[in-house]
């Protein structure tokens, strides 16, 4: 008994060790994305890729090793011996994963997917630059080749992609995906269809929105909303960067950026988005060991980012209470718009190419089409050479158009430069979970949409806390799922709320 | 001969890691002084006590004693084995003390040292600013035993406060500074006694500097400054701290602060004081290996930021080259005003209490008073608690008055909430380096002032790189005044200095 207190403090200390060095390693990030001078960045790569190894070295090293057999961590007992109590064996669960994951890769592969994905993202972004996919193909393809690798080392029972998955969605593999994604095409496609062809009819408004909103103005209204969602500045901050994010430093330092144009809605949907994820990691439970301080799943965190961007930023409950406060701030700009002008401006559906601008409804369709692209290129079915010839025709069978350029088309993201093959399913799973929740959340507080147009979003915020947040990774995505809903992933949840938000725009 | 060069490569990389390693700390320090929002200090503080543990085990590891054996490092033969080129028989020597002085220090102590100076710091800050010395007391209670330790654990050959001394002057002792400062308090008192009564028969004005410039024009007019000194907005910024500081986290990323006020004085002094400590690591020798590119001691550092801040920016030639640059800036705040009245404005000599506001030429009576009050603390004359009477009792003496509170009295300065205990004299050093390297530039460059009052700053900033900056720890304190002014340390060159300027304009 006292070996296994003794395992269990080792775990702790370890896994406490290792996340106050990836913190240090977050506060880096941050910097040089917000405020870092550009001569710097060299010095900044070394001293990341120090920090990256010290962490590296904690969760791979053979005492963690020994802790968790003592405590009977193995493939068919993940949680350990059945003694343990819950907090433990989730620790073990989770440090588990984290040990034989990171064991299975070699370090000197771990080095060149570094390498090969470092000038990859230069590569990418030049490639973007000149739309010429000629010079990303031979890095893309380097890194297709050692993602498959990855997936080899790593191991998986049904085939490669299912490795590269689990890495970002635990417990998914790309039979449910797949699935999943089916199911929701073929709901979604007359949803698209009667709206684009309403849009057509009687052209909505939205010009208003995209010019002329003072940068001030805008950070004025933004810390009105942020506050409204439970943002605290004594626990976070909101900078700027190029591309909009959230990153967390600490259990009370949680930063989130956003990237502010003149255009009202990008600015603020992104700090509301970007809320709703620094929430979810502001509402860990302090209880929760280090290892288990963290959100669960990708999904599970896109969830909480796009259920308050969405469901709750994009209402007509949110616009009720937020509007007057925006004419205060703008009176000339709003003059003579009403709450309804807004809500349907910020809803307004159009098939788009470029996904980090695209509505809510068509925004699952562009995962779609990269999810089939990646899966293909992992099973060796398509060629990267083939790829902006592949995205083409996905373009144009589910966004109805293709791209101008490559540029608009397979060379828009930056994730597979990175080598995060397998990442982009998470974000349409996010919109599933995210409406699963919802839907009960409203079963459970049947003035929740009530509170919401009277500005008090506190109920809802302490219910994903209590349900959601405090959990950590002491409950997977499966786990939060069956507590809380009672049932499974499904696209029911979101196509129903879809449905009541879209089918009455869309009808003629 | 390849176990010496197997030697030195030990030495390099544990050293190189080392620096990456304090690089990122020092990135989390200049977070927390900056941007880093409230709640966030308690992982803050576990974060940079890991990060000083790793540090730590690096530098007192088994691996570099046996290696600085194998290159013949003992305290007769500092620099190792004669046949060493001479920047490794410097790398020898530094690691050699560094390796020494860290090994004596236990690795518990260093997270407890690192622990309460971090509390030690947030409980300053709110202790003055609640006016609250017994909210602070606890805390410098637990510093001042800390230090007391930790010069035991490092050893002296006179008392407890050479110990602290040479951490941060190496080189200097206890009795050392007692002399140094007995002269120069000998000196000033005439100067210091006639300046103040000129001051009373003819009033300087000064009320014109003191408010109504806008933070947006200072942030230009200092931009300028910044500029002209040879920082460049590639390799560092400028940000704003209650306190401003500057630091450096990488080769090409040094940062200032300062802290703004409607008082264009106060800004402007406070960044080209820390600019001239930027220019020193920024300047520093690209061929020195990590262990060797830093400030080669703090009284070297604030020569360079003091020589910048007064000798140079508080000279008739630099106001008149930058007086119609302000004027541009503030038309209205200066009309009628003269390049000659602001000379005069900013030297104007005055008995105060707050060091950081203090004019140059009692600025070291500030630096004598901290000194008396640290060393009888450490010596245990003096309680924690009978601190504020001790303070009160000094300034009477000093200063001629007592402050009016605490807070500005003894918790006007961060330093000892940092553990800097034995840091204050190097300030007043700093002022006696300082003029003799400026005495030596002006003999070796006859047209420096005149090169000045045309903006050209670039001579003066090349020849303190050249002679001083570039070599970094490769040569100590007392070497480049060996090596630069062929002499040692004296108050002459300052003194001289301080009475070209202050003599004519205190005589009745």
């Amino acid at each position: 008994m006292a070996s296994i207190e003794q395992a269990i403090t080792t775990l702790r200390e370890i896994s406490t060790e290792a996340g106050y060095i990836s913190q240090a390693a977050a506060v880096l990030s941050w910097d040089q994305e917000t405020y870092m001078p550009p001569a710097a960045i060299e010095g900044r790569a070394s001293q990341q890729a120090i920090l990256s190894a010290l962490v590296h070295q904690r969760l791979t090293s053979d005492d963690l090793g020994t802790a968790l057999q003592t405590l009977g961590a193995s493939d068919a007992t993940p949680t350990g011996n059945p003694s343990l109590a819950f907090m433990d064996s989730r620790l073990v669960r989770q440090l588990y994963r984290t040990w034989k994951q990171a064991r299975k890769i070699p370090e000197q592969f771990i080095r060149n997917l570094a390498m090969a994905t470092s000038q990859g993202q230069v590569a990418w972004a030049n490639a973007r630059e000149n739309n010429d996919f000629a010079g990303f193909q031979p890095h893309l393809e380097k890194i297709v080749d050692l993602c498959r690798q990855k997936a080899e080392y790593l191991g998986y029972q049904g085939e490669a992609y299912d490795a590269l998955l689990d890495e970002y969605e635990p417990g998914m593999n790309t039979t449910n995906v797949e699935g999943t994604f089916a199911a929701l095409a073929g709901e979604l496609a007359p949803l698209v269809t009667n709206c684009v062809r309403q849009s057509k009819n009687s052209p909505i408004d939205t010009d208003f929105l995209s010019s002329g909103f003072s940068i001030e103005g805008q950070q004025q209204f933004a810390a009105s909303v942020m506050e409204a969602m439970g943002f605290s500045s004594e626990r976070g901050r909101l900078d700027v960067s190029a591309h909009p994010f959230s990153t967390s430093l600490g259990r009370d330092d949680v930063r989130i950026t956003t990237n502010w144009s003149d255009d009202l809605s990008r600015g603020l949907y992104g700090v509301i988005h970007e809320t709703g994820h620094a929430l979810y990691e502001l509402g860990l439970g302090r209880e929760l060991p280090s290892a288990l301080a963290s959100g669960t799943s990708l999904g599970i965190h896109e969830s909480q980012s796009r259920l308050w961007e969405n469901m709750v930023g994009r209402s007509r409950e949110f616009w009720q209470h937020f509007f007057g406060r925006l004419q205060t701030i703008f009176p000339a700009k709003l003059q003579g718009k009403t709450a309804d002008d807004l809500y349907r401006a910020v809803n307004r559906v159009q098939l788009s190419q470029v996904r980090i601008h695209a509505d809510e409804l068509t925004y699952s369709l562009h995962i779609m089409l990269r999810f089939r692209l990646e899966l293909a290129l992992m099973r060796g079915q398509l060629q990267v050479a083939d790829l902006p010839a592949a995205w083409n025709a996905q373009a144009k069978k589910l966004l109805g158009a293709e791209p101008a350029n490559n540029r608009e088309g397979c060379l828009q993201d930056i994730h597979w430069s990175m080598g995060a093959i397998g990442y982009f399913p998470t974000y349409a799973l996010g919109n599933l979970y995210g409406a699963m929740f919802m839907d009960q959340a409203a079963t459970e507080m049947p003035k929740l949409w009530d509170n919401i147009a009277h500005g008090q979003f506190e109920p809802l915020r302490s219910w994903l806390q209590t349900n959601i947040h405090q959990h950590g990774l002491a409950k997977n995505a499966g786990e939060l799922l069956q507590d809380i809903c009672g049932k499974p992933l499904s696209h029911q949840s979101y196509i129903g709320y879809l449905r009541g938000k879209y089918q009455a725009a869309g009808k003629d």
